[in-house]
């Protein structure tokens, strides 16, 4: 993997990186923050992973969320992902919430998105593979995100126990296969058979989870894509059926942006930290 | 003026307005920042001016620079200006340091910039004046920017004393008329006459100042402009000659980014607290 920028912030490095990913077969950005180290840190820092949302790439959380200083501060690094494979030999759409910039965290099975569009498997194995080769990192890892990220966190999260010490999102996309979002996306990239789709939808997934982890999701009650798209509520009534003890924080007067994200990612940062740092 | 956006952000409200500037003759566009306000504040909140730099708009340190949150802390409203009149039919250079974006805040004498580029009178008079009928500002004022912007808070404070409780900068544009930056600027909006300069320098301004305000510049030791455009010295070399009492702090490491100014804005932010709050 080759550094494309690095900038100080906040006693730390925020950097980015172009490697070829073999997955998505495809060059392939991403940003990592990491927080000051101390002279006697020789294993590194464990790593937030953080996914965005539809027509994002790594760099809108970089300079939006305000995520640094709190990382920084906990020495937490943070891993923030493209949200698609991208290039001219990719398959595209016209419009914002299919082909590049909204590859929803799965792996495609139709054409013409399943030569690349794997991002499932990108986020899971090739990048934490990676970056903690490559960069100092413990391996130990929560994952969160951002509407589509959001979706991505809590599937990967759930389909994973074990593999991340806690999961959170902020405006998740709950119940893709029955929004049009995910309704579009999933016919596209895994086709018609609905039964699929299940294994990419956060409220399936939870409603046949074996296993409980730490899951804290935030979202805006004036949120414009709440009821149409979000459906948190799907969620919160799967939680309460399979006695899922899900930490939901439901915020008036905040809506979609990344304003929304600036002003709670401490709380999540700390709500990770409470189990990455744990000895 | 029209609000054309609001987020709700750390409990408060960001805003973006749109007006018709008497003083530049166009639209124009602002953000502002209110914080959470309690029921018993009559009066309002005082506010930090910030002007941004080259090839900016009001977005950037609105979206960038995280100052909500310690904003919304203190109880100081932040009013974000743009950086230049804009328009289809206001003069205009193909490249990125001569007029729209940059326009140095200052009143251009000079055609064909003279009959819109007057953001020097736009900053001091026409932007408080609006905002504080519109909005809940008490009309205690503090100033601060970015690079052109920092050049332009510290030129405006050092003509205006008393008019604002204190003035910072983030990597200033200290001594423009001798750096190539200024040199093309102010030869196009000013005209060939050099001493005209004189009233749109740091520098100059300073070493002439009869009274002394509270004046605190952040400085990146990395910033890829410090030497050729910045010069930080040659103002701090004025003040050492002039005992002005300037509080110049340089940081290792820091480059002329938005994460420089995301590390040290709650610094700022106190700084100019310390005045704006005092009773």
């Amino acid at each position: 993997m080759k550094l494309i920028s690095e900038n100080k912030a906040f006693g730390g490095r925020q950097q980015r990186f172009e490697h070829h990913s073999t997955v998505l077969d495809c060059p392939m950005r991403f940003s990592v923050f990491l927080p000051p180290r101390a002279e006697d840190n020789a294993q590194g820092f464990p790593a937030l992973y953080w996914l965005s949302g539809l027509t994002c790439t790594d760099e809108n959380f970089s300079h939006k969320a305000g995520a640094q200083r709190v990382a920084a501060e906990l020495g937490i690094a943070l891993v923030i992902a493209d949200t698609s494979p991208r290039g001219d030999g990719v398959a595209d759409d016209g419009d914002y919430d299919l082909g590049q910039g909204a590859g929803f965290y799965l792996n495609a099975t139709q054409p013409p998105w399943k030569s690349h569009y794997r991002m499932y498997d990108y986020i899971v194995d090739e990048l934490p593979k990676l970056v903690e080769a490559e960069l100092p990192l413990t391996g130990r890892r929560a994952i969160s995100g951002h509407s589509m990220g959001g979706h991505g966190a809590l599937v990967i999260g759930l389909r994973n126990p074990g593999r991340y010490t806690s999961v959170s999102a902020f405006s998740p996309i709950c119940n893709p296969i029955s929004c049009p979002w995910g309704e579009r996306a999933f016919s596209a990239y895994l086709g018609a058979d609905r039964q699929s789709w299940e294994a990419y939808d956060a409220t399936v997934l939870l409603s046949r989870a074996t296993e409980r982890q730490p899951i804290l999701i935030s979202q805006g009650e004036d949120d414009e894509f709440l009821e149409q798209q979000l459906k948190p509520n799907a969620l919160a009534t799967a939680a309460e059926a399979a006695g899922y003890p899900l930490q939901m924080e439901r915020h008036p007067g905040y809506d979609h942006s990344y304003f929304f994200i600036a002003t709670f990612i401490e709380q999540h940062l700390r709500f990770h930290a409470g189990y990455l740092l744990r000895p």
